[in-house]
């Protein structure tokens, strides 16, 4: 097994027997192997939704290294990244992952990955309702931005 | 306009005026219209990848409400949300959303919102790697997990 899958799993049960969340885990170390931090599911102890096991790695070593940019680094999860974390991934810059489990996997103990990505694909269309409005007052935000030349990351 | 679309404009403006990050603003409020937070994007001031406006507004509606269900809430934000915070709106239970700019508006400025869009509906297969490895070792957390009834949210 791969010692940093190995640890991302190990991260993963001391989470759940801890009740801070669902059984995930996650690991990202740098290219020569040193371990820059470990997440695990917080969405219970710190109500927070967003505090998956990969995002809680993400923010834990971007604050660590002082950067929003993890481009040289390699994130390890006990479980296939659901949609926000893999999002959550391209907007870190990392681009080497290795996963366990699979959506499948976490659909079969009751979480909802599979179903986001079938609603990001058109596939399940009643989760949530989107409305369009007001986008003539707001787009004049987005002009600004551009002509002031914003750092894009 | 709406005026929880004008607060969430105002919102992003600030943020760009101040460096903190992308020109995007979001506004969560409950049924009754009363205010329960604001977020903006602080990518670049937190140094965290994952603080767009709409995650920003999740984490402290759910730190000030002291849950990480937001089942009866309602979020306006200025912008279509990337498919980072679509999903982690609908990990929160927020059901009903509200938005200005869209993806395309985003991919206008350079943010990378509708190439995530493509690559989770397969049309953009090179942006990262995603390797496949030790099931057979991580499954077992979650047939421990499903065995011991833990909360699913």
């Amino acid at each position: 097994m791969n010692k940093y899958m190995k640890l991302a799993k190990e991260v993963a049960q001391n989470g759940m027997n801890n009740n801070e969340g669902g059984p995930f885990g996650a690991v990202i170390t740098d290219k020569e192997g040193n371990i820059i931090s470990t997440g695990n599911n917080k969405v219970l102890k710190n109500n927070d939704p967003t505090a998956h096991a990969e995002i809680t790695a993400i923010r834990e070593a971007c604050s660590k290294l002082k950067t929003y940019d993890l481009s040289n680094y390699i994130l390890y999860t006990s479980c296939e990244p659901c949609p926000m974390c893999l999002s959550a991934i391209i907007w870190s810059n990392i681009k080497e992952i290795y996963y366990a489990c699979t959506r499948q996997d976490a659909a079969e103990i009751g979480f909802r990955d599979d179903l986001i990505y079938e609603y990001l694909n058109g596939k399940a269309n009643n989760l949530i309702k989107l409305n369009h409005i007001d986008r003539e007052n707001c787009i004049e935000v987005f002009e600004k931005y551009k002509n002031e030349n914003k750092i894009i990351y």
